[in-house]
């Protein structure tokens, strides 16, 4: 994965334990796909200040991601629970209603549980 | 749940986040049980001091679980695949062998899921 992406999904693990300033910072940059620029301009600081508010908040970021790892086991999960869905939609065979109805409420509710991870 | 049983998923997933010494006396009293009196004479510190460092990590984790609710939404998956779990064990009449293979693959693999969670 992408230096940026992984950020962002740090960001929406750990960016409540930023400082709501150094949230906001990253949250323009890596969510709204701001410019240091942009962000500077709208928030009437310098794009020094910007820069080094996004390379902190980083840092802060990727310190949190090696203590605790939830972004990694996430990630794990959310493939493996993927994998699965795919495995489930390929079974065909169900001659029992029953299980048919089983097997598509099984499929929902992973689909439920993946888009909330 | 019990107040215990949820400080000891918070240590869980935000342990890490303490100092060494706090995590050490929260470990032995949630996931050793040890009783206040014996941390105190392990570590070599006041039954006090093992008491207000319990009272002080256990505060500082539900603040950490406040901000950031991973072990909610832990909690909340957890039960979804355990429900997607049984539900799966219930298909009964699959006559093919391959779809049966599939299904008893998602059966092992939801069962890996579930456990490293």
């Amino acid at each position: 994965m992408e230096e940026y992406a992984k950020v962002a999904i740090l960001l929406d693990f750990y960016g409540q334990l930023l400082t709501p300033r150094q949230y906001q910072i990253l949250d323009l940059y890596y969510n709204s796909d701001y410019t240091l620029g942009e962000i500077a301009s709208q928030l009437n600081i310098s794009r020094q200040g910007v820069y080094d508010g996004v390379k902190k908040g980083k840092t802060t970021l990727k310190e949190f991601e090696k203590k605790l790892g939830h972004a990694k086991r996430f990630l794990k999960h959310e493939e493996a629970l993927r994998k699965i869905l795919s495995d489930l939609r390929r079974v065909k065979s169900l001659d029992e209603t029953e299980d048919e109805e089983i097997i598509n409420s099984c499929i929902e509710k992973l689909e439920k549980v993946i888009k909330e991870l």
